[in-house]
């Protein structure tokens, strides 16, 4: 028997972990240090009450004989699939059917588990900075190549700086796979119409496929920028969605996502809708009935304005945090139509030795740019998903630095 | 971009969507036939009483601010995985510890995603009959190889037929990677503690791994039949070992699972353990903090004797049809220590004539044996899921016959 010799090829350990095992320490050394972690991209306001409302309905339904329900379909209710093409595509003006939704347990799932519907011979472009698992996934399955110079052979890069106005630039080589993440984890930079349908006539040009991750989508509120990529012209012959439950009504411990491929998205008059639809038959089971009645009711008039008071919260904290660091002098990026900040380390740091000064001098954890991407030396990414009052509290203590 | 072109092999369309669509049709054609469905494996049982309440108390907890969870963790809460190690393992003597349990959404995820840490280039065993996930999954990577007279060149097939006893024979070729399932799905097939240990040895002498899918092991009452394969000796250097509340506690709906990889499990000093872990932590977030609370009630003083109510009840069913088709002078197999019963057909018909026979005549819908594999030709699999008045039904029209 032979193991899968790709995995040897990644660093055997996460981002997140070495920023644990860090704060693991220093709490040790300090066991009285009042640590404020502004690093990790997780929720952490309580499930609205129209969710959890909805939840009790379902936890009781599957304790009668009457209400109890078994394997869910394989691509998820017709309520959830009803709920989400009315009120994020149709609403907006966006058709996309019932029978193009696959609900699941998550976009990192998603994320990752679509590169099996692809060739492992085709070419990976992401940005730099980059969520690591676009990258991760793709060296598990060989098609990222060999590393070579702390990149892969096989995986076109494209930075995302202050001289790109931290958008990507369409590559010189023909891409066949193209991540991009709007609004960006981790710069908190947005997508407007016109940069994005550059994207969309370049993949539609070059036979590419796009996988849009907007698992932020939620936190845009400015009418210029688009929600999703199926806004543009064109994109349902070359993209494919994500979409998460996660940041959205703080999901995340409670796994529900979604992904979007339109019917006209074929190659060779082979449709990516109905690849992904065996894959999922085949290698998934379907998110629980609980879960998704759960999710339905993020749609509902209650859970609509519950929602938004949520994200509300959240996007007032990535203010706070963006606007504290600027009139504090720091060169400041993202933090609006967007939980995340990104800044550039003062005179000229390291990402990770900011990292140890704000976490030894003051007592606040952030997330290391380095650690997203060679790009991301320099940087440093805040996230507006602590309390209100933790936010405050670590922009203080940052101003006594 | 170039697709995967695996996924062109794999027929189209799923036995179990062959056989919604016979019934629809029939459904349609005589829209008021009483139609009783003895085919599929899903739950139909409520929920216990005690998982009811813990996802209750769970679903509370997430709408407080002290009781949120974020992101769980990826494999599982400790709560979980110390009863799980508790209860499954150390209560039979087996130490299975918690960091060698990997909770996940379902076995089918799991058998289906194994796969990612294996190479390509390894060859597969499995039962003829046989869950066709094995197969499915591994023809989508490649691993596979191509279809010849309806077999893929690289997957070695034991047939389990009466001549065997239902049990497959060591392979003549080296496999590399075995997959076995006991209790049996879709024969009802158990395996003793010899007939397993030969395969553990073969195993271990071959450098083989066992991929164990022992979802139904619940069902087992005869003393003699490992629950699990780490019960004999050297299993812990060859199998990993899969498990599911699915068919324990009615979690069809609910999604929760795990997977057992021992520490010891290496090859060529690399530990299988870690190499899931990895895959896990990158293409998966772990399980609802709700539906492992509901889990982890399984294993409370009142959720035990509420589990095996709901087994006995459907072992119940398993047993009418087994004694019942038996008195009828049909040729049964499987229906003890199993949900599931495996019968010959009568007068040599082929699996779907009887499908067809029994849907047309008495309305009864089984399962075609020839649907899980070439040896199931002649064959068809009825199971212990519905309730009890349906299988007496049922058995009384069949009587009919």
């Amino acid at each position: 028997m032979n193991i899968n010799e790709n995995f040897l090829k990644i660093q055997s350990s996460y981002l997140f972990s070495n920023i644990a095992k860090k704060v693991r320490e220093f709490s040790e050394a300090n066991p009285d240090a009042d640590i404020i972690r502004l690093g990790i991209g997780d929720a952490t306001r309580p499930l609205p009450e129209a969710v959890t409302a909805a939840m009790h309905r379902a936890v009781d339904e599957m304790g009668t004989l009457d209400g109890f329900r078994g394997y869910p379909p394989e691509y998820g209710y017709d309520f959830l699939l009803n709920a989400i093409s009315e009120n994020d595509f149709k609403a907006r003006g966006i058709n996309i059917g019932a029978d193009e939704i696959f609900v699941s347990d998550g976009a990192k799932s998603d994320t990752g588990n679509i590169g099996d519907i692809f060739s492992n011979a085709n070419t990976v472009a992401v940005c730099d900075p980059v969520y690591p698992v676009y990258v991760d996934t793709n060296v598990m399955c060989g098609r990222a190549g060999e590393a070579v110079n702390g990149k892969w052979s096989n995986v076109i890069y494209m930075p995302c700086t202050a001289q790109t106005g931290f958008l990507p630039e369409l590559p010189a080589q023909k891409a066949d796979l193209i991540y991009l993440c709007f609004p960006n984890n981790p710069t908190g930079m947005t997508i407007d119409k016109k940069n994005l349908q550059r994207w969309v006539d370049y993949a539609n040009e070059n036979g590419s496929v796009i996988l849009y991750d907007a698992a932020y989508e939620a936190y845009i509120s400015d009418p210029e920028i688009p929600h999703s990529i199926f806004e543009l012209e064109g994109a349902k012959t070359c993209a494919i969605e994500f979409r998460s439950f996660s940041k959205t009504a703080g999901f995340t411990g409670v796994r529900c996502a979604y992904t979007i491929i339109p019917k006209e998205l074929t190659f060779g008059g082979v449709s990516l809708n109905a690849l992904w639809a065996r894959r999922q038959a085949t290698k998934f089971n379907g998110v629980s009935y609980i879960t998704q009645r759960g999710a339905e009711a993020i749609y509902s008039p209650e859970g609509k304005p519950q929602v938004k008071a949520v994200i509300d919260y959240y996007k007032s904290n990535a203010s706070t945090i963006s606007e504290g660091l600027k009139s504090l002098g720091y060169e400041v990026y993202g933090g609006t139509n967007s939980p995340y900040v990104w800044l550039k380390a003062p005179d000229g740091m390291a990402s990770w030795d900011f990292f140890d000064l704000l976490l030894n001098k003051v007592q606040v954890v952030g997330t290391p740019g380095s650690g997203f991407g060679p790009s991301g030396e320099g940087y440093f990414r805040l996230t507006g998903f602590g309390s209100a009052e933790n936010t405050a509290k670590a922009l203080e203590r940052i101003a006594r630095l």
